[in-house]
């Protein structure tokens, strides 16, 4: 209910900044800290104190270059311990191990039968996956600190679960309790918009940003949106879902079930919907999904895919344009594979249209562009939130209880399987 | 850049917090400030002390409830200053002098020609209405700490103004440049919809909540924002411009020059659009703006009035579940004339519009209702948002400086003609 932060609460805060600026930047001096995170330099000193004991921060020697006493430079240790990142959507789960430099050290995907057979069997799926990525990333059960799942929205699913597969809303909820005791860690859950934002937070547009909004654009659409540097998650956990605003009042039918949603004009569906009108025999029209969205790519110098793109960069224009009107965000990025595949084609015709829709400045002063985080945005920022959870007090406080010592004791033989990061698969 | 808050931003936060908590309980104890805060004993006690030497928090009196000693009773120092807030609509502008504890000592209201003939015309209407309700606030210039100046949202002007009055954009900056030095104190502006949202905060609906959203309709529509109980700005300054998100493409003609804005759809000119289509005779469609929207309000058993209202309701509540989707608040106020002309007639329909289209839970969930806070929720917006400012930090310390010595002194003659409030005219 109340509006101040705890003492507490603005500690963990300052922790996750440093980590995020030491994974960022890869090695930094205390100083360099300081003035990245803007926190005092006795701040930094205890935080980093704490992270060291905690083994997430080690030495990468010193810094000599100024005219004082030569400097420690620091690092992330990223055998400081592993996270989990899982993808889940309809068609696919994906399980990637990171380490704790956020680094990919092992992934694998599982494919799910689209009719969704069984809560029984998706989490059969899930759990082949998390085993696979583990053993290709050489770590142990033991090894994970967290687990980050990205579970589809509650509206993109439930929804969308009335035309396709009834109750689905329940099914995550039961999907949920029937993994969480056989996940290796403590288990944190967020929608796919919230987990991409938390990527774009880390690595990507919207970083040392304090407003931003990461579009995805994929069979569902939807917005992550970051505000004053955290991810907005809304009252019931649903914050983002652009993709069911309206478009045209009593427009085309969604998949949600009801009409004009913008999902219906630039989710696949509604590209495909777009290209049918411009030339309901085009031979693209027999292609599915990342197929067809590929093939328009591999195409755009054809009239009838020129057409698609041009009415479907000049829909999203005007449908980014209600996110810039309202939110009037620093930055804006694309993502999600048809952003991949599509953006350089939309962008142009689609900031004209923005343009044209969103309040001047707002505007002229966004910076749009295609994420640079891309292939696995979802686990990353799925395992980037099971780290900054792990960063908090209490339960950096639970593993100090349970280390068998300090990390700067001897070292003895490593409690942890630490096999050299193979190649990744996927 | 950096997320971070500093440690005299926090603090300024905590102030605040203080202030508004006991402007709106009128009396606590520093153990029920703690306690509505959620600020430790220490920084309550601090707080209130540093509070107590600027003028703005006075004894009320002992608690002896309790089985320990009595505790002293806090209350606002009325007397501890003066603010002004200025509502500056496209047809009128409204001063308003409060005293500290956010009580109305004086209004005045000076009409201002729709064409906006010049901007000396309107600094000149600005500059009779702070002198009128100074007058009969009974304050003198010098009284008065901070003045709050409500001034038309960019788009909401710089585009209609390309209808009406060309260059308006330009005319706001001018017309700040020219009432700043001749305004009883230091000058912070904002739009309206950011100032709603204060008043919100501090009286309405949002008291206490994370995340709403107060929806002004009126001739213009918009929303302020809030989240994590701070009113979102923007990058621009802009946040909140859902009047011009789009309703219905390549629908109805906006007065900002676009098509198919919810403007179009809900704003007074819109409901009017609506009424025409209905019966295009109307004898309701002869009145203009407030007038005719109490028509509306008086006539709601006529069969072209109802069913001009029940589009309206359907309109209004397809475009404000776009808001939900994307922010899914906690709670969401309407405020301005419409609403509280026809709050009643228009929110049932509007339910179960918003209902059919929101993402359930969040529409299930969600606390809508007219917001308590009417008549001068724009200047009472400006006023605590000037409020606010003096109590950061710095203003604090520049006061201190020029006052002639602390309260706790014996009083000798108040520096300030402590005239009794007197009855509000406006
Ligand atoms: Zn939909
Ligand atoms: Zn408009």
């Amino acid at each position: 209910m109340t509006r101040t932060r705890s003492s507490s609460e603005i500690r963990d805060a300052s922790r996750r900044e440093i980590v995020r600026a030491l994974v960022v930047q890869g090695t930094a001096t205390r100083t360099e800290l300081a003035h990245t995170t803007g926190l005092s330099a006795a701040t930094v000193s205890n935080l980093v104190a704490e992270l060291r004991e905690a083994g997430f921060i080690a030495d990468a020697g010193t810094d000599s270059a100024g005219t004082g006493r030569p400097t420690t430079v620091l690092r992330i240790d990223g055998e400081g311990g592993s996270f989990l990142g899982i993808d889940l959507a309809e068609t696919y789960v994906r399980a990637v191990v990171f380490d704790a430099a956020v680094t990919e050290i092992g992934a694998a995907n599982v494919e799910i039968d689209e009719e969704w057979v069984s809560v029984d069997s998706v989490a059969d799926a899930l759990l082949r996956a998390v085993d696979l990525a583990l053993e290709r990333g050489g770590r142990a059960p033991s090894d994970i600190l967290g687990v980050g799942l990205g579970l589809p929205g509650l509206l993109s699913t439930d929804r969308a679960g009335t035309v396709a597969t009834p109750g689905w809303a329940a099914h995550v909820g039961r999907l949920e309790d029937r993994v969480r005791p056989r996940l290796p860690g403590p288990l944190v859950t967020a929608n796919p918009l919230q987990a991409v934002g938390h990527s774009e937070i880390w690595f990507g547009a919207a970083r040392g940003r304090s407003s931003a909004v990461v579009v995805n654009l994929g069979t569902g659409v939807g917005a992550g949106i970051i505000v004053e540097g955290r991810v907005l998650r809304g009252a019931t956990h649903t914050a983002g879902e652009w993709g069911h605003t309206v478009l045209e009042l009593d427009g085309r039918a969604c998949r949600c079930g009801r009409r004009g949603c913008v999902e219906a004009y630039v989710g696949v569906p509604g590209i495909r919907h777009t290209l049918s009108e411009v030339d309901p025999d085009h031979a693209l029209l027999q292609l599915h999904q990342r197929e067809f969205i590929e093939g328009l790519r591999d195409a755009v110098g054809d009239p009838p895919v020129a057409e698609t793109l041009a009415r479907t960069a000049r829909y999203l224009g005007i449908a980014l344009s209600d996110i810039v009107a309202v939110l009037n965000p620093e930055v804006m990025t694309l993502t999600g594979w048809t952003a991949w595949a599509l953006g350089d084609a939309l962008l142009p015709a689609a900031r004209i249209a923005l343009a044209e829709r969103a309040p001047e400045l707002t505007a002229a002063r966004l910076d749009l562009g295609v994420s640079p985080v891309q292939v696995n945005s979802v686990a990353t920022g799925m395992a980037v939130l099971a780290f900054e959870n792990h960063l908090d007090s209490s339960a950096l406080a639970r593993r100090a209880r349970s280390r068998p010592g300090p990390r700067v004791d001897p070292p003895g033989p490593s409690p942890t399987p630490s096999s050299a990061p193979q190649p990744v698969a996927g």
